[in-house]
């Protein structure tokens, strides 16, 4: 399997995002990568070049860059050669820590949407902290700043198959995020998604969670706005890191017994850490266009990279893409009806 | 003063909420209370009767009762008769543990929204962790579940006599909660709030905040819409009691190193809590009511009923609420004109 890589993206670019790909290539002897940028550049940096091509890019969509214009008019970028790459069908997956919006744009305009969804999502995994299950999965992360209930309800889908394929997880309950558990709860977007999922028979579609309870393992796919769901997972990343701050601070404000208490809490500090560290799952996947689209943090560095590496290896390998396409080209009529139905309610 | 208090409303009610009624009583000698519920009931719970008098209420609003029908037909329960005490100026401020949805109800059809406010909202302090100010304020977190670009804007004007009134900010920098910091960012609610706060002289509009940073002091005032404002809160709620429950978690199945450690740590865990434990700041206030309207969560206990009792003695006090009916009156002209723009964007 080939996978596309943008070697511009990110604050560390492209030097940690080629160590990262090194040690990807050492660890995973199946996967083939396309590198993209500046050869002159990124040649030197490379240790070893078994299974790792380098292509020639002449541009680069920088972070501040307005997307759309930039995917549109800087064809000879890193990332929109990357993604055409994709198109082409030389390569099986995309990869980037770039410009987030300009990821957006070029899965929309150069990969494409898969046929029949109307809405591609950011989609992450992130930890519980009990239950069965370590990892849920969350859409829509900020892909869309306006949904409309149709979009939502093609969420539940796509999450679906990627709990199941990629974290393995049968039968996946899937909850929307609301203000309330109540039917009745939220705006008209989430009562009448709440009414299109419950009447859903392909899928366990559990009812409404509340952002309170999202690490506690109540469900294995939770369904957001994308507005809302970037703001509640960037909350919950703010808290954590507010959090492990004002610890830091605390403690070292304090006497003597506390820092020692500390050094002594020093391996149960680090467990905590590992088990926030949420990019140990991978990247934030674009679910709903035709191939493994996944987009990093800015602030990526070479274990990110590698993690990165092996959950797309895990969607090329378990076909996930392939079973959207597949679903969603058998239900074609079904969903036509839904979309009709959600603008009466 | 005098507040109006719901003796029943409350997972812990009546025993805990008289139980704070008398330590406050004890705290502030300018302080009387009106308790409505079963006097049956509440009379021989009482220790000291000096400056507490009951007020048979013959019907008690559920937690699960539907909040405006609730509202509209028992007329005789504990919660609208608080309520009618300070529509009928006979109680400066209301305070209940009840069904929510009925704190609203009863706010808005009781003691009525202030004129020219089109929408209250619920306002909470929240802790920071690092910066100048300990503490900030957030609305709406959750009275209106969908909003106009118009309600966003006059929460600004809300927040900030809060701010300054109850909090002692001069000049409070306004913020809102939006998916980037970008003028551009966020669905068109929030583009267009971007715009209108942005020219308005009356107000220190520092532009979008992102709820990673909220905890950092990054503004005085964090304007929201009811339903992502009520997610992001819930969500870094959950988040925080998630975190806790994980370190107890690790350190009861650590050896006896690790033990020993959070022991040492103790003070330090205290102080963690005590800084995380909002309820210290009082309750969730319907700003944009006739009147300090206040809502405490459903699981109060007596600490944060006496705390509670302090914040609305501190808004009755810098009379917080004349000051926006006082501004909303001589800027009638201005709301106007601004409700008129905001349909145009």
């Amino acid at each position: 399997m080939k996978i596309a890589v943008d070697a511009l993206g990110g604050d560390y670019a492209p030097s940690e995002i080629i160590k990262g790909i090194e040690i990807a290539r050492d660890k995973y002897s199946d996967v083939e990568f396309l590198l993209y940028g500046p050869v002159d550049k990124i040649k030197p940096m490379i240790k070893n070049p078994t299974r790792i091509k380098l292509v020639q890019a002449d541009q680069f969509i920088k972070m501040g860059d307005e997307p759309v214009r930039s995917v549109l008019t800087k064809r000879h970028s890193s990332m929109d050669m990357a993604a055409q790459a994709v198109k082409d069908g030389k390569a099986d997956a995309f990869l980037s820590a770039g410009n987030s919006g300009a990821i957006l744009a070029s899965g929309l305009f150069i990969v494409g949407r898969i046929k029949g969804i109307a809405r591609p999502a950011f989609t992450v995994a992130l930890p519980t902290v009990k239950g069965k299950h370590d990892r849920f999965v969350m859409l829509d992360v900020g892909a869309n700043a306006e949904s409309k209930p149709f979009n939502l309800y093609q969420y539940a889908f796509m999450g679906k198959y990627y709990a199941q394929k990629v974290l393995g997880i049968d039968n996946p309950r899937i909850g929307l995020l609301n203000n309330g558990t109540e039917a009745d709860k939220g705006d008209s977007l989430h009562k009448t998604d709440y009414q299109l999922l419950s009447h859903t028979k392909d899928l366990n579609f559990i009812g409404n969670i509340e952002s309170r309870e999202l690490l506690n393992d109540v469900a294995d796919v939770v369904i957001a706005d994308g507005f809302s769901g970037n703001a509640v997972l960037k909350g919950m990343e703010g808290t954590a890191l507010s959090l492990i701050y004002y610890i830091k601070h605390c403690i070292l404000s304090s006497g003597i017994g506390a820092k020692l208490g500390a050094l002594m809490l020093k391996p149960t500090f680090h467990k905590i850490g590992n088990k926030l560290d949420y990019s140990k799952y991978g990247g934030a996947v674009l679910l709903g266009v035709n191939a493994p689209y996944v987009k990093m943090h800015g602030n990526t560095k070479s274990p990110v990279v590698v993690n990165t590496v092996g959950q797309i290896r895990t969607m090329i390998k378990s076909q996930t893409t392939d079973d959207i396409v597949n679903y969603f080209n058998a239900h074609a009529k079904e969903m036509s009806d839904i979309k009709k139905r959600a603008q009466n309610y």
